[in-house]
């Protein structure tokens, strides 16, 4: 890549991403939450830059836009290749929607090159990823992995219009869901490219990265209850003092979300009660979300975190409660699809980098259906979900012929 | 005290307690704020206790009720024993209340020997300790001492009444404030005795402790600024976590209170931005309450727990900042009153056992007329401000004995 030449895949991308990023909700911002009127403008527009790249495209009865080109063998599996163009509220114009306009580009190319893929390609553009309008998450690519439940259908947004009705209004067809789902056996993998939401690559100095698994969550509400007391009266030796131990479970929390390779533990809430400058706190409530790309890791992780906890409060005379309330397991990479990757991204002259992903993906759905790998390009200082979300041309240019030799390999 | 008799002094102050509680403002709960309904019955009530006891009682122009009876010696400087009758809101019925009716109980007691004292003894019932209704602190004993501030009087409720309004309406009169102002030259000492609302007199076992101190006061805002992120995909390594640094912070503040002796140090109140379970924390303000009887160790104090903040604050590229916004100074006992409570205590066979008030009481005030001493009586569980708030009768005859043996002391 180092005498690469002008970034002709690269600026496509763009191009697309300009023009998605014209539908919103909201004026003067990126808004484009589930089934909202800039969700079928984005959808529309979607499915004509796919059928001006030559694909077969449709919008699904959920909402989601397919495009499909077929192999010479029609009865090989399919690869499929996607992510999702709703937004959260305020939102960047990469989340989501530069895997899907990284696919179209892929596959325009692959086109233009005069290939004819020997397995049918499938670029998808789901909808429902950000989990910012319904209580639902990743409920489209769900479909596609026949784990749509239709109490989602009753699911209501803060206006307290439900899925089924905005799904009515959108111009989709609640009836029809069971038609998404797809053979397992027709599809042999699932491609995603998005950007990282977080700052590795950059610090790696490295445009893309391979994404070794998507970490499982385990979250959890922790009480501490001490006794209030005047905080002149009371004599350090007598106090049972509840935000002092927190505080000291929270430092636990930090250091043992840190020992092991890939994991995290984030404190990001804490409530302290009464909450005067003069009173010893009496309770504190504090969340606990830990993450590991290996869910043996994780839940090794945790114990030690409530064992670590459980100690200081026994040490300090304090009760100590834990409420776990989440505990969604980790999405292996497809090693196979993974090498497909590694390869090209050799190819391309970059050091391979594997990094888990934190956050979760339409890909944790879809490795329902068949193996799954995700590739991730980096984004600068890792910002994401806010305006200021920004890639380079250059990257996203090698992102695109990363995928673009992907597919060849995969599909010839 | 071994083989002690009938406690009757105790009954005698308890039966003027239990009159005293009776004047509240909230029917079902003990509120007697400062010039309110109560407070003037209150008043009424113990001067007329007071001229019971043979004292020469008035209602001061600030609402305090002084009772006095001359000495044999007409122009000894004078002994003042008092206390306040305010309260907090659904308050205990000792606090404040204990040292006047103590103190009536005693001069009561002496008359009743026969015994005529060689100075003039005083009575004080002050109104404004508690700083419960209007901005003011002490400023019914800060007015003997001649400091009352007269901007104090425009200071207003959370009803919009000024302190000159209901002043009015309780019958005092503001124009007559500098009349109250005390000679030095006419007081040798002031005497408090107070319930101590902390549990170390419980713990030690004892009826009755020596105040060494009333604690001065350090109040500071602390605010962290870290760097608020995905709580997924930011590793542990690249962190800023405002609410890790700020946690390593108030375990810091407890150790350094818990250092040196008679010192505390306490945060009560904090605050996380953004405050979501997946969210980083970017910014953490908490607040900081360091006492000590001595200043020069109080401000040794603070400034470790400022070192170690900023030491935290640099390992780990957080910002720190902090905003001090009390430096109260701390009051000394005078020895040679100490000393007169001390033999009196040591008389009634207990030992004598030192402790420094965490909180503040008029004696702060009454000390920049003359020298000032404080008996603290043990008190249930270390309860105060809370109608859980008891003492026993035994213990209260405790106290009035050591008063009245301390009195005679001085008096004869």
């Amino acid at each position: 890549m180092t005498d690469s030449s002008e970034p002709a895949l690269g600026r496509r991308a763009m191009a697309m991403l300009d023009e998605l990023a014209r539908y919103s909700d909201d004026a003067g911002r990126l808004t484009r939450l589930y089934l909202s009127k800039a969700h079928r403008a984005a959808a529309e527009a979607t499915l004509e830059l796919m059928q001006r790249a030559g694909l077969d495209a449709h919008i699904d009865p959920l909402g989601s836009v397919i495009g499909r080109i077929e192999g010479t063998d029609r009865n090989a599996p399919a690869l499929m290749i996607g992510s999702h163009i709703d937004t959260v509220i305020d939102a960047g114009r990469y989340d989501g929607t530069l895997g899907v306009v990284l696919g179209i580009v892929a596959v325009e190319a692959l086109l233009e090159e005069g290939i004819a893929p020997a397995c049918p390609i499938e670029i998808v553009a789901f909808g429902d990823e950000e989990n910012a309008r319904f209580p639902t998450n990743l409920s489209t690519s769900y479909a596609l992995s026949g784990k749509y439940n239709p109490d989602w259908l009753d699911g209501a947004d803060e206006q307290g219009t439900t899925l089924r009705d905005a799904l009515a209004q959108f111009g989709g067809d609640p009836s029809n869901i069971a038609s998404i789902a797809r053979d397992p056996k027709r599809y042999r993998g699932y491609l995603e490219v998005h950007i990282e939401q977080g700052p590795q690559l950059e610090a790696a100095g490295l445009p893309v990265g391979l994404v070794s698994a998507i970490n499982g969550v385990t979250r959890a509400r922790a009480t501490v209850i001490g006794e209030a007391g005047h905080a002149g009266t009371v004599p350090m030796s007598m106090r049972r003092d509840a935000l002092a131990a927190a505080a000291e479970m929270i430092v636990a929390v930090e250091r043992t979300g840190a020992v092991r390779a890939d994991t995290v533990a984030t404190v990001g809430v804490t409530k302290v009660q009464p909450g005067a400058i003069n009173v010893i706190p009496a309770r504190v409530d504090f969340t606990i979300d830990a993450r590991a790309p290996n869910d043996a890791v994780r839940h090794d992780m945790v114990a030690d975190i409530l064992n670590e906890c459980e100690a200081i409060a026994e040490k300090r005379g304090t009760a100590f409660t834990v409420e776990p309330f989440m505990d969604s397991p980790a999405t292996p990479m497809n090693k196979a699809l993974l090498s497909r990757l590694e390869e090209a991204i050799l190819d391309a002259g970059i050091v391979p980098h594997e990094l888990a992903s934190g956050a979760g993906h339409d890909a944790v759905a879809m490795a329902e259906l068949c193996p799954v790998a995700m590739l991730f390009v980096r984004c600068k200082g890792g910002i994401s979900h806010n305006p200021a979300e920004s890639i380079t041309v250059e990257d996203a240019d090698v992102a695109a012929r990363v995928l673009l030799a992907t597919v060849r390999k995969i599909a010839s």
